[in-house]
């Protein structure tokens, strides 16, 4: 038990009365400044990762030398990112995000035009054993208190492509989730080479993954047709359906070692 | 097949090369007037529902009279809603969407209390056993062929109390899987007492439920703590794990007969 779950009464039906431990949601306000950018539902708990992951990962942050700091600010829902003298943020892509919803972010031809430009190319050196990506979902699950608990929350982690852990974190929202590793590992200048998700792979899911530059998406359930146009675009690696010793390759099968 | 589901090619390991069945994502942007509104991913179909039940679960529109046209404008990931000449849409609303994302729409504190003022009292009339309630999952699983063809996209439909069908949608985003529902009803001035959910309830899909006055909400997931909250606020009937006969119920036990 921790901050992501809390005991609520429930009437099982047929079995009776009971409690039952669900996953806690509410909103979080990012702030840059004083300019409020983006409010989103999330679980408790990382919520300096949560709000630089996300602001990177939507091209707003480049490089963590423009952060100063990250506080709560005078309430636990609300983040202010305060930035450094200097630091020039893309006021427009903040500008566009506000007539963009979050099962979005950043869409269409203009913005995978946008993310050709910024986004580096995905290290195509590296080389994993498709049995080695296999098990990493299991890793992830281990590192899934809340799921435990509730069976309804969504994870992501990171890894090495030897497969060392790097990061895990768990939100109600499955965008939030990665937010919450990426953010972590660009506030302290970490890479990696793969990223885990529990749920479904859409176009932001991959969007995220290419501005981060993580090369190989590992997901326990389905991409979406535009998730792996854009995968085939920028040459990552996406494999779905990985469950039970198996998986699917949708795009960058040469980043598989035998 | 159809236009929600499209074949790519795939290595199937270890099993080897094959084709799989993927969901379509792709953005529609949704525009009142002149105005851009939102960009969402969506499965395409259905579109000019999911901009209406968007428009009028986020209370920009509260009644089809303030409706003149919807209609694809110079695209089909363009959706444009002409107003009636004398409709008033509430434009602060709007704004406020704008630095809010879609896995939260409208948040806090301040739209709750919005919403109390907005939302007519749910129907306390309304009763059904809760055996009819356990059996609607496989009702709406039975209409999701995008589903049987890929085993990933979200599926909504609402339910009279008798048990009978009014619609049935599927979308890649569960809150537009919802709209899509509540968006046909509200454009053709009908009114259902269940709404049947594939995967779990957020604050949102609880918010969209209070506006459309459907009072009993089924999901086949686990609900997040705020969606209780704000269904025990509003004495909305929630039901969560509702599979191999038997459910959960969060709140409004009343509206459940024996």
């Amino acid at each position: 038990m921790n901050e992501a779950v809390r005991t609520v009464p429930v009437n099982r039906i047929p079995i009776g009365g009971n409690e039952d431990a669900v996953v806690v949601e509410e909103p979080l306000e990012i702030r840059v400044g004083d300019k409020p950018v983006s409010v989103t539902l999330r679980t408790p708990g990382a919520d300096f990762d949560l709000a630089a992951g996300f602001l990177f990962t939507e091209s707003i942050l480049r490089t963590r030398d423009e952060v100063e700091s990250i506080r709560h600010w005078g309430s636990p829902n609300v983040v202010r990112v305060a930035l450094r003298d200097g630091a020039r943020i893309d006021l427009q892509r903040l500008q566009r995000h506000f007539y963009s919803t979050s099962s979005c972010g950043v869409c269409g031809k203009t913005s995978i035009d946008a993310l050709r430009v910024n986004a580096a190319q995905l290290d195509d050196d590296v080389r994993i054993p498709s049995s080695t990506l296999i098990a990493l979902p299991d890793r992830l699950r281990a590192e899934q208190s809340a799921f435990e608990a509730t069976g309804a929350i969504h994870g992501a982690a990171a890894f090495t492509s030897d497969g060392v852990l790097l990061r895990a974190r768990e939100d109600v929202g499955r965008h939030n989730a990665v937010d919450k590793v990426i953010g972590s590992l660009f506030l302290e200048g970490d890479g990696a080479d793969v990223l885990v998700v529990s749920g479904r792979t859409s176009f932001e899911i991959v969007q995220k993954c290419v501005v981060a530059r993580i090369p190989i998406l590992v997901a326990v359930g389905a991409p979406s047709s535009l998730a792996i146009e854009l995968a085939q675009e920028f040459r990552l690696t996406l494999l779905g359906f990985v469950r039970d010793g198996r998986c699917n390759v949708y795009a960058g099968e040469h980043r598989l070692s035998p």
